[in-house]
């Protein structure tokens, strides 16, 4: 692998990074256009209605006044776009247009409309096409778009903010706050990147909250919410204001249908499940929850958590507990943070 | 604050964490000499009877022929000693023969025979000396010292392997491996540090250890080792071959005595403590642990967490939790890791 050609698609992770709120149902996506060696111009994705990242760097070079495409090599990490069925035209007769000299992928698109018809296209017309440059990397990015478009399934986050000795209450049921403000904080980030929300029946009824989104101004932007189990009183509560009764999804069905029901029934790409022991217990041991962030927090706060993970699981050997590793740590504020998945997703056709 | 020379102490600082095993009795320390504000020399202490890292920089600096010492500046993180109860002479003096220009020192040196007057006989010769450039990071760097020297107290480390969900083992005891060779064999590094180790007599009779420290090659640099509570047929068990009778100690005692005892009776001046959720528990409520490595491995192992922290706490609010903020995170293999102090010990008297 050529350490220049690895560090252009690099770039473009980089740029396809920069959202700070999720694109989904779209992909993160980022491009950069390459003449002699040098990086001429670059684009990223916005999200659903904008131009796509191939577009958006071809825009960019040209309002510098380049016009050598067809002496250029384009880097991109999803392959371009053949189909008419979205809201901006599809990439792969522009960049047709352009005659780009290599284009460099890093891996197929899983859309069913696409899956290799983008590539072949592009190379019916002359360009030399490569597919494969920092492939895994790639498809880590987007692991819930790929979720969605391989198996029409909710992609499902979930946050943990435990003690230090792993209890997400204390005996009497207090949870507020385990963690710090930099980490709640933290947290309407990633509420900010998510298509819903979901919550036990519990806390609705016991703590009231209102989750809201701080970085997002407008009601109208607000996440769905899916609640599991049935609260009593919901309409005094405050999701009811802030969500609204077509907002709001009560699931009390087997948990073992949400990805699929969620995703096909509700339009929800990813769920950020914030909810109480039970409902995460259930969710690591089913396997139903993909990637996690877990935060600790507070200290050690002891007794014979009431309120732990796993209470009514009765493994036998450590060997059958739930594995975990995260892939990624550090400090927020006085808290510690771990970030990782549990399940991965790949799509892996022939992507030569 | 002058940057210079705070990074001239920040050189100090960094040349006293070479050694990778532990120095007690002693202090870690780093010194360098800046001439015409080049650093002409650097030293730093590599344990009892070796030489301090002030006379180690010197030897550095005559080895290359340099004789301006007159002309220089000496930088040290702890106040040079002035004491003959030692086995190397005095530092002091042999800086006053050099007739160092300035010396930068971080802190005074907390052994009841300096406490100031190595400063003093300095300043005396005519050197003027000035105290207290990045105390605060000096001092962290030497708590089990601080702690020896102003409390005669041993400083306690406690190491906590735990399942993702906070467990020691499971609920039929297994807790061979939570975490991961890597967190392991860090473990080690760990051991190579301290003075003593300790473990709970559950842990001798039930998983029968060695507690043996890879990075030693002799059983005679071995630690002592405190067993907390009488275990049955001790002879037969594995320590008591690596630790023979004389350097094990069995602790049936009250808890609270623990910091003086093995530090006046059994001079032990840093415990690793590698205890279960019983000792650890009780070392976490009483404020009795200074110090915690905490290693996340493993995964969600459920149950009721018979071996969980704090089982026997009855504390009332989240506000009485022992509370813990790490210093550091970050992934050991698969592991997470935190490291962070419950107990700061600073020594302040007037430092100018």
């Amino acid at each position: 692998m050529s350490l220049e050609r690895a560090s252009f698609m690099q770039a473009c992770l980089e740029l396809a990074q920069i959202p700070d709120h999720g694109l989904l149902p779209n992909p993160r996506v980022g491009a950069i256009i390459v003449y002699q060696s040098k990086i001429i111009a670059e684009g990223f994705h916005r999200g659903p209605g904008t131009p796509h990242a191939e577009i958006a760097a071809i825009r960019n070079a040209e309002k510098k006044g380049f016009r050598k495409f067809s002496q250029s090599d384009l880097y991109v990490n999803l392959e371009p776009c053949c189909h008419l069925n979205k809201r901006t035209p599809p990439c792969a007769p522009q960049l047709i247009e352009k005659a780009f000299k290599n284009i460099f992928i890093a891996h197929l698109d899983p859309h069913p409309l696409v899956r290799g018809n983008g590539r072949d296209q592009l190379r019916k017309s002359g360009i030399k096409v490569s597919v494969g440059l920092l492939n895994e990397a790639a498809q880590d990015l987007n692991q819930a778009f790929i979720k969605n478009q391989t198996r029409s399934e909710t992609y499902i986050t979930m946050k943990l903010a435990l003690s230090f000795d792993g209890k997400m209450a204390n005996d009497s049921g207090q949870s507020q706050w385990i963690t710090s403000e930099a980490s709640r904080s933290f947290v309407h980030q990633l509420r900010n990147q998510t298509t819903a929300i979901g919550v036990g029946s519990r806390t609705i009824e016991i703590d009231d909250p209102r989750l809201s989104i701080r970085l997002r101004q407008k009601s109208e932007k607000f996440s769905k919410l899916v609640i599991f189990g049935r609260p009593k009183d919901l309409k005094s509560k405050k999701v009811w204001k802030v969500f609204g009764p077509g907002r709001i999804i009560i699931w009390d069905e087997k948990i073992e249908k949400l990805p699929r029901r969620l995703y096909e029934d509700h339009g929800i790409y990813q769920l950020l499940v914030e909810g109480g022991p039970k409902l995460a217990s259930s969710l690591l041991l089913k396997g139903l929850a993909d990637e996690l962030h877990l935060f600790y927090g507070r200290g050690f706060i002891g007794g014979k958590g009431r309120f732990s993970l796993g209470r009514d699981w009765t493994l036998k050997s450590l060997a059958d507990s739930v594995s975990f590793q995260p892939q990624s740590a550090g400090l927020i504020g006085p808290d510690l943070y771990a970030n990782g998945r549990l399940n991965v997703y790949r799509y892996h056709p022939k992507n030569r």
